[in-house]
């Protein structure tokens, strides 16, 4: 159901789309949705929170890793770049500009902030132990995320480029930039 | 007036903002708006288009310097960060979002490319010239703008960094990633 809801909005908008839609193409009845959520607001913040499932998932492996900063950052982009190119990314990206109500906004910007703030944390690990070369870690965790995020938007299926080889080409481009001098 | 209308979509959101709220801001009537544009759409698009003239501008200068690939791309990326950083920079970045008719987004999208082309031609330039790396024009291109436009949603007039200063750092960045091996 989220997966379906997710291709749907990302077709025709969150906007354009009706909960009777995805029903519709599911084959179930209204009611049934009901019985799993509450509205469609819920629904676009499910297809948010399985899309950054993939990028909590790497966040807890690079906790977990011993690895130079340099490296757990790599983890943590791939991750990144497999959610965002997934059919999850268009939500990922865009549900916090579909005028929900404060409080499912507030709860979508808090789940960034902290990806945000763990990506910065790396950075300056990296730079501490010596694998990232000096540099601002906000703004460098800005500039990665934009260019990541920026991929829902010009991201098709159809794309020659498989996720796996967007993602390799996308880290080593930043790793380029963040190799100490 | 177009300066007006770029403050308040970006403060309230394009479908927030309706034309008499901009006609009160500037203290004109209605019909004044209408002398000089015939929608809010064309204001969208004149904000849009104000906005991607400070690209326009630098993708000329590029185009006339006889300094290498990697210089001129420069000259473009400092152009593009400082629109983007201006008070136009959501409505470049946004524009497209907002529901506008057929014509008018194929416009937008048109003008985009435009910019997305002369960029991978500047990048391909510079792989020749020597002072780029061999890399994926495409990709590159698209990560580079990522990160540019990014800037437009998370940026704040309140910001620590001046604008020169964001475009300075991108720009340091960038070229790292770029700096041939």
């Amino acid at each position: 159901m989220i997966r379906a809801a997710a291709l749907a909005f990302r077709e025709r908008g969150y906007h354009n789309t009706s909960l009777d839609d995805i029903a519709a193409e599911l084959g179930v009845t209204k009611p049934t949705l009901y019985y799993y959520v509450r509205s469609k607001q819920d629904l676009l913040f499910e297809c948010f929170t399985a899309g950054l499932a993939g990028i909590f998932a790497a966040l807890d492996e690079a906790r977990l890793s011993a690895a130079s900063g340099c490296e757990r950052l790599r983890i943590v982009l791939r991750g990144y770049a497999l959610a965002i190119t997934s059919e999850f990314g268009w939500c990922m990206v865009r549900a916090e500009d579909q005028d929900l109500d404060a409080a499912l906004g507030a709860r979508i910007r808090a789940r960034k902030a902290e990806i945000d703030q763990q990506i910065r944390a790396l950075i300056r690990e990296g730079i501490v132990d010596g694998s990232i070369r000096d540099c601002d870690a906000k703004l460098t965790a800005f500039a990665i995320a934009g260019a990541l995020n920026w991929i829902a938007h010009w991201h098709r299926q159809a794309e020659e480029l498989g996720p796996g080889e967007i993602a390799d080409r996308f880290i080593g481009f930043f790793e380029e930039g963040l190799r100490p001098r």
